[in-house]
């Protein structure tokens, strides 16, 4: 039995003046990675310095200008990381590291210490402000946990003053979700207004959902509040660090934008303690594809991917938004076909703008360009081998023989689970092109008669073949060589056929190309039907070879 | 460089009479599975029919209700799987299940061929209705494709008229977040009234997110607009059906819950096509974790990761919301003092609700019992080390040590990755219990002098012990037998030194049991301190003991 009983409502507010529902996002926050922070501490094992040097100047190419690097005053590993990336230059003017203190005097003493030398640092002081944790972690009224974050501010104004960079404050209310919002807004504006925060050099005020507890309207609802009850709002860059407890991580992120957050705070792919941060690729991702500017350098993923699993030994999901191996691909029949006709409009019209129904995006457009988008398994139809024949093959199969082929292949697909692109063009080999038995085409000739003769059968083939191995030959005329050949194996195989459709293609471009020929044959005594298909150089060889598949197909030059 | 600017905005709209966000999610929803068609569907190697039949009857196990088993019109596969439900007895009265079917009337044909024999049906309609599909893949006008949904109804309808059991019909306008709303509204309504529908006999309007097209507020807008616009809306079940794509899946249903859905369509873990579809168990959790019933046995979260990583051979992500192996997991030494704090209140409070920081739900009460919550890698503190001994061995080391023994683990942490509490364990013993050179405490005598003297020194010990290996011995006195053989030590080394504090527990209940005691040792001449720890069944010689342990991990007693 499951014990719901024993949790609470997290409280929501009623703030019927919010105005973010009637908001769209337009344009890129201020990001800032914590990677190497809370992505950092949450792995089973950690970043080695190699790794963390190469994350941050992975970063830094991203495009991230706040990195937050760590602890350092609480991590030895992290002071010596900070060092060397002082001491071998390897922090550019304008990236903002950003390190984390605790507001006590010794660690903001040691942070310091360990910024010595850097241009501009992001001081990043914290302490817990919820209701529980004021309670059970601390034991300490509000006036009280008031005080830790101001003295803090002080010691970290005091040592601001005679440090040659430049010091930006952050201040965190750890635990803001689960903090009152009039002692949120106090414990922010106590230490706004002990630091002295101006328009001109603003304090970033970092609303962590340290633990998601509600939907993410809630969330947005009280950033909003938080905005817009501030004094002094232009003194303030209002930051976000909301995590994924309830897997809504993205979707707070995006509503407290429209409420009013100017920075996010998150990680590669949602690294970060338990459920993980908030996935800033994610949130670029989403911008990018309603046409907006994501101000990161995401335009291929699968160098970040490369990057990410290795330094941080963890996988990303095959459905990872935008990321995972699955997510641009499509394995149902309608979508297949849906998704091929997309694409074909939007060739068609010469249309610039990215329009196909399932794919948000071009998977090409963030690098993903060599993947297969139609996958066929037991559940694909006909779309789907039709477009694996087109896009890897260069066969674009008639219509009415795409149910034919699928088929073929989706008896495979029960079997196995997925067919590959290969198996499925060896299995149109088998089935259509290498249809040699009993009747195999070997030669042709034909004359063209139509300056001897005033019959519309002006064309006369010679056809050598062989019948169950043994070579034959035949001659016929017709009003064109197919037609020729099709009266001549009539003749031969002693059966009516009718040739129903017939279609043709160059399989490469250039004039020395390949052709594909289809024709649809009927057998007239049974009427049964099939496609049969010939490649050739000469297109009238590749369409009588098409018309011997579709005869070996039928089975009727087995009837003689 | 991003080609952003291929990309267009999805239309939001202006719909300040909104009320969604001023709403609570109050009850579970009704839950449809959709695990056996669009999560199978999108499966690399779909599931195999015995695979389907567990999976089967493990939604019932959960408490589903409405199972969708697939599209036995277009899968001989689930035709023949839907036959061997109902010819193995295997629906139970209360559910129902779901087949998925195109308006075409061979489709729907055979559709009542598969559900041949069941007692009530979901027959579950759909067609695609976005401006874009509409245009590039149908070439048909809003009226063209309404025909085709009113047309399919009709088929429904006669067929269920002859039908032994119950048919619902759910009608889908597939590519619902590209659609038109009044063009929605115009389609539902004529399946609605072609339909019949009535309270008693409502009909489901499922409003897919086919694929995810926005933030998520904008959905709740839709759907709620949607919601208050029907005709007759008490003949309906408002149903969704939310994809991924932009990581807000969740979001989307949950705040589609606040805009008037009734009914939630999903998977297992957010299997399906690309991103997949929204996870339910999810939801059903994030319910749950606000004291909301979720109306779904969820209760053993072990045994449906192993059931869904075996039958739909995908993993479940380390930190996937609940589910993940990490997510119950804090490796931050602060988090973990946190946890230890919240959790040690609510034990002393006697508390019924469960409030314990960063732990947003016991993770026993989802069957998650047996793992370990704190996990020490280099990033973890003195507190998180604290934890395991206490919960893993029964240690309660005194909070001035936490510090003392946490840097001698973060040592190996930061050679190795995480630390296991074995290792933990070992490294206590190694640096506290078995810490015998160069002295060793062997034998110990207590005499009560009380009665003989009026000296506070009224206890004499005498003490054998090892030095280098030599057994020796001394006599000593002091005002209780720690005391004495503190004095006692002092001599035979010739070192002063001052007992700091001490602290000793039981390491398990009943008198029979082991004790702890905890030493704090300052040696006066160098003012270097340490603890020492000391283990046995006899309170008095596990702190003579613990006196020797810190002794010579202070280094004093080779100095003679």
């Amino acid at each position: 039995m499951l014990n719901y009983k024993r949790y609470q409502r997290s409280p929501v507010m009623v703030y019927p003046e919010r105005k973010w529902p009637g908001k769209e996002i337009q344009k890129a926050p201020l990001w800032c990675s914590v990677d190497l922070r809370d992505g950092n501490q949450a792995l089973i094992d950690p970043m080695v310095v190699e790794e963390k040097i190469e994350m941050f100047q992975y970063l830094i190419k991203l495009g991230f200008r706040d990195i937050e690097i760590g602890f350092p005053a609480a991590s030895q590993i992290e002071f010596d990381f900070l060092r060397q990336l002082v001491d071998r230059k390897m922090i550019p003017d304008d990236v903002r590291v950003q390190v984390l203190t605790q507001c006590r005097e010794e660690q903001i003493e040691r942070t310091f210490e360990a910024i010595a030398g850097c241009k501009q640092v992001i001081v990043h002081i914290y302490n817990s402000t919820s209701t529980l944790q004021r309670d059970v972690v601390f034991g300490m009224s509000r006036d009280e946990i008031i005080e830790i974050a101001v003295q803090g501010t002080k010691w970290v104004k005091e040592r601001a003053k005679n440090f040659p960079g430049k010091i930006i404050l952050e201040y965190s209310p750890e635990s803001f979700t689960g903090t009152e919002l009039d002692f949120a807004l106090d414990i922010c504006t106590a230490v706004q207004r002990t630091w002295g925060a101006t328009k001109e050099e603003p304090i970033i005020i970092n609303l962590p959902s340290t633990v998601e507890m509600t939907t993410p309207n809630v969330y947005a609802d009280r950033i909003e509040w938080m905005d817009s009850h501030f004094k002094n709002r232009e003194s303030i860059i209002l930051s976000v660090h909301p995590h994924n407890d309830r897997g809504t991580g993205v979707a707070s992120t995006e509503l407290a934008l429209l409420a009013g957050a100017e920075r996010v705070e998150g990680t590669l792919f949602g690294n970060g303690e338990r459920t993980g941060n908030v996935d800033v690729l994610n949130i670029a991702y989403n911008m990018f594809s309603q046409g907006i500017d994501p101000e990161l350098n995401v335009d291929k993923i699968g160098e970040t991917i490369e990057l990410y699993e290795r330094c941080c030994k963890i996988p990303v999901h095959p459905r990872h938004p935008y990321a995972g191996k699955l997510v641009f691909t499509a394995f149902s029949g309608s979508h297949q076909d849906a998704i091929n006709k997309g694409v074909k409009a939007m060739k068609e019209r010469n249309s610039e703008i990215w329009q196909v129904p399932y794919l948000p995006i071009d998977p090409a457009d963030i690098g993903r360009e060599y993947e297969p988008i139609v996958r066929i398994n037991s559940q694909s139809g006909k779309g789907g081998v039709a477009f694996v024949m087109d896009t890897y093959f260069g066969f674009k199969l008639p219509k009415g023989m795409h149910k034919e082929f699928a088929k073929t292949i989706q008896a495979i697909s029960e079997k196995q689970g997925e067919v590959s692109p290969d198996q499925i063009m060896e299995q149109f080999r088998q089935e259509y092109l290498e249809k040699k038995e009993p009747i195999h085409f070997r030669k042709l000739k034909v004359d063209d008669l139509s300056g001897e003769t005033t019959s519309e059968f002006d064309t006369r083939v010679m056809v050598i073949y062989t019948d169950h191995g043994v070579e034959k030959f035949f001659e016929a005329i017709g009003n064109g060589p197919i037609d020729a050949v099709k009266r001549g194996l009539q003749e031969v195989i002693g059966e009516e056929m009718k040739i129903l459709d017939y279609e043709e293609h160059a399989l490469q471009s250039g004039s020395n190309s390949q052709a594909a020929a289809y024709i649809h044959l009927l057998d007239s005594d049974t009427g049964t039907v099939t496609y049969g298909v010939g490649v050739s150089s000469n297109i009238t060889r590749a369409s009588v070879r098409a018309i011997f598949s579709a005869v070996n197909r039928l089975g009727i030059g087995t009837k003689k």
